[in-house]
């Protein structure tokens, strides 16, 4: 039976805080290029593998999430776009492009097949199966619309706007007939917003001292809808920035580093005054959305109305640092690790 | 034109923190027992004024709220339940029992009469029209059937649950068949919460040192339904022992005594992980329902299935001090001052 290196990024042990490059180690080991008779699995070459923020959820030894924590010593798990070398499921056959939870390394042997979907290869990058027509685009997605219950005119801000979610979130939020500012970490990442995903304005959040004031020049009008993916200081500022029956999606806190030390948020009693709903979601909760998600981005995407910017690093190598990296905001747009090309 | 005797609470100027008795003082005057003709006023006799949290929102020197402060110098402004002695509006005549916005004082012009509502003599005590039948019970009905969405079966926590609101939720919850825990501040309200009014269970929660142990402890299946009339430490701990897609219905934050120095809510992380909603809300929004409400909490009155609990004050005099013990929780039950009996 064919044997192959099999490179593989290692979770070392539970975390505190933001993870670091060192959390995660890189091995060597072997994989049979076979998949076992009766076990209906799948063997795949990793293609394209997720950075995402979610994952540091996993890396605590927590078990009262929504998704189990890694196991220390084994291979980390992400969403990735992978390449059926063989297989015991009828469903898939050699040669299919998959999307769905894989391993970090360079061959995985899938086991809940039932999770894959099948990629039917358009004229877009196979990579945005993991950012656009992935887990975060379908965040954006459901965000948006279902739990923002969005109006045209409305006033939107969203943060962490560059990124895997937000990106998407801006653009069908100017689809939507609204006016839309990002926040984001860089110049570059603001010059993005403006000049490439059509935000109506940005701002550095990092260059401003007084997040409030901020809000308040770019909203004189204030906030209808506030898209949260950071949570912290800039959801505490939006807190007294939004207008009357005003919504805040809350989709992940990226800035709170610690599960056992977060930071206070102070202005939650502006819920009352301003009549705010704010909802935490997940987009799993939202699937049978999914097919039209599909088409409505999938269309909008070869119209060339939605655009998507991704952060491309070579090799499984540089993935423990580009994962780290998103704790910082290294990355510039959604950040995937191209592990093999074909 | 004959005259009376007017006393007056006057509401001294803005406050910081908790009110206290001393930011209000009495003052004797005098008032005309006519109203003038063609102004389309009423003159009332006030009976029964209510004391509510709310008020505290207008003794700051804050414009952004849905109800403008009070101004330094003049007579407080609250609900409560009057006598018609003399009216230029066709809609009233004398001898009308009216609720609504008057004055903390013996007598009233009242300008707005469109604000009134004109009381139907039932076998229910008239000053339940400021508690059970007025504000604080259409807050109770509203927030519990339109923000919570409840189900038969789920899990309630309510807080401040003997109060003048809470009382209402937790029997309503219970009608509705929920399970329902309160808290409140002496053992003396437990035990009116578990004996007189149907709750499950109740706590005293300055006896609790770890308010998430004790949540724990009397939700081992978790929190479905939080009505959160505090804020505060217990909206915290309640964030950690919320279900999967638990609502938070927040309508006010009685233990937040402060806009400049407000404690922070550090665990709403938790939104994302179990999808919480979360949603201030004001009664006010929901008027169209108030006749429903009428009718729903007037029948289950009439038939034993409701009850309220009062605390009495007797006197204008006793106002101040009234108003002030809502803020260390001296009250038991819907907080009533009695300046006249008719």
């Amino acid at each position: 039976m064919e044997e192959a290196q099999n490179k593989q990024i290692i979770f070392r042990d539970y975390i505190e805080g933001a993870p670091k490059e060192t959390d995660m180690e890189l091995k060597a080991g072997t994989v049979k290029l076979k998949v076992p008779k009766g076990s209906g699995a799948l063997l795949v070459k990793n293609l394209y593998l997720s950075c995402d923020p979610y994952m540091r959820g996993r890396m605590r030894d927590y078990h009262g999430s929504y998704i189990p924590p890694f196991v220390p010593g084994s291979v980390i798990e992400g969403f990735g776009v992978s390449k059926v070398l063989d297989s015991d499921d009828p469903n898939f056959k050699t040669g299919d492009l998959v999307s769905g939870i894989t391993g970090w390394e360079e061959y995985s042997l899938i086991q809940k097949t039932e999770q894959l979907r099948k990629i039917q290869q358009e004229d877009i990058p196979i990579s945005y199966y993991v950012g656009l027509l992935g887990m975060p685009g379908f965040t954006a997605y459901a965000g948006f619309y279902e739990v923002c219950s969005p109006k045209k005119g409305e006033y939107v801000f969203v943060s962490a706007a560059s990124g895997a979610v937000g990106q998407l979130v801006g653009q069908l939020a100017k689809l939507h007939g609204c006016y839309v500012v990002g926040s984001a970490g860089s110049s570059q990442k603001v010059d993005l917003l403006k000049n490439k995903l059509g935000f109506d304005e940005a701002f550095n959040y990092k260059e401003e001292p007084d997040l409030d004031a901020a809000l308040k020049r770019y909203f004189q009008q204030g906030i209808d809808i506030y898209f949260d993916n950071v949570g912290g200081p800039m959801l505490d500022a939006a807190f007294l920035n939004m207008r009357i029956h005003g919504r805040i999606a809350v989709c992940g806190m990226v800035s709170q580093h610690s599960f056992s030390d977060p930071e206070g948020i102070r202005h939650l009693y502006m819920l009352v005054a301003k009549r705010i709903r704010m909802e935490g979601f997940l987009q799993s909760d939202f699937l049978h959305l999914f097919p039209d998600f599909m088409k409505h981005i999938i269309s909008h995407c070869k119209q060339g109305k939605i655009v998507y910017i991704e952060d491309m690093n070579e090799g499984l190598e540089s993935a423990p640092a580009a994962f780290a990296g998103l704790f910082s905001g290294k990355n510039v747009g959604k950040q995937v690790i191209c592990v093999a090309r074909q």
